[in-house]
């Protein structure tokens, strides 16, 4: 294999020489921030490659494949999504839930086709892009998991662990659908989202309040 | 087209000459018992068409081409869901929703292959099958709001509107992970299910309530 050109062009029209390290990641960054507006099957190598300055040959040096970048970018686009959610801890409970959900919100309104494709679309039904979505919903699991006022000996642990990952699901269905024409005001969204929690992790003693 | 040849042997020996619409609904329903254990693209057509006794060329007689097949086949577990998991309105709304939650697990345990793929298969992502799984939560939806006790005029109704369409993204999740390894009893999920739609449905009032 030939050595691989790492410079491209800085805005100075100089050209600037990358790390292979620095190259991946250049490129991984790229992909992601296409990935806002994008399918991810609808990310252009080819594109990207122009865009980081050098030839889409030289981008499968860095990648064995399309595939292998595509993993690349959403494997990034995880760990972002993670950051951007990561709860505050200097907060109380509910106010740490409100603000970790209003960016969530954020993060799908501006990451809106790229994340409804992962989630809905042809790709998600792909295994190692299914995998990944997995992983990103577990290690959400897990954060609310061990936020919650229960410890993991309590008798209810399954229950509660089992009605987390439903939540998640109710809150990308209804993040999801709202967004496309936004039938309620945000601000009543991240009501209805903060207050579903607690909702349906305490809902055993509801019933019974609500069914006298 | 030469005429097609419906006779087909019954237990008797004899052929049995079925109409075109006979044997169209036949093979559907063929279509639907392989469905509970199989992915929807694991069906067999030349194993459909040697269950019905005729051969796999006459089976494309009455439909156009396998996707065609597979759609009136999943068109018709759609109706066998919406009719096996119809609400019973003999009964109060508790034991309304409980009787129909006690149903759709029912019918999730039945037919959780075919069920589990149309809804996070690779199948689900096939545009004509995300329609008709997007056709049938909806009548779902449609069915819950009917019987909830608002008015549609109600200011509250898109709110609540949106809250169902998570809850059954909710109720889905947490029956297909329910099934793999079922780490409450039956009992306690049903509890969960059934107290989760007023907990997310009434959510407004209770975060106030827990929030004090």
């Amino acid at each position: 294999m030939s050595r691989p050109d790492n410079s491209a062009p800085a805005p100075n029209g100089k050209r600037v020489r990358l790390s292979p390290a620095e190259r991946r990641q250049q490129l991984i960054t790229l992909g992601v921030e296409m990935l806002r507006e994008h399918d991810l099957d609808d990310i252009s190598i080819t594109e990207i490659a122009d865009r980081a300055g050098i030839s889409r040959g030289l981008l499968f040096h860095y990648f064995a494949s399309k595939q292998d970048f595509q993993v690349a970018i959403v494997r990034q686009a995880n760990a972002d999504f993670l950051e951007r959610t990561a709860p505050d801890r200097n907060l109380d409970l509910f106010s740490m839930l409100r603000d970790a959900i209003e960016r969530y919100i954020d993060y799908v309104s501006e990451n809106s086709s790229g994340y409804h494709a992962l989630l809905r679309g042809p790709v998600s039904a792909r295994p190692e892009m299914a995998e990944l979505v997995a992983d990103a919903r577990q290690a959400t699991a897990d954060r609310i998991l061990a936020e919650a006022p229960i410890p993991p000996d309590n008798p209810d642990h399954p229950r509660l662990s089992l009605a987390i990952r439903g939540w998640i699901a109710f809150v990308e269905e209804v993040v999801l659908t709202w967004l496309r024409d936004q039938p309620i005001t945000r601000e009543a969204l991240v009501d209805m989202l903060v207050a579903s929690l607690p909702a349906l992790a305490l809902n055993a003693d509801l019933t019974a309040a609500l069914q006298q």
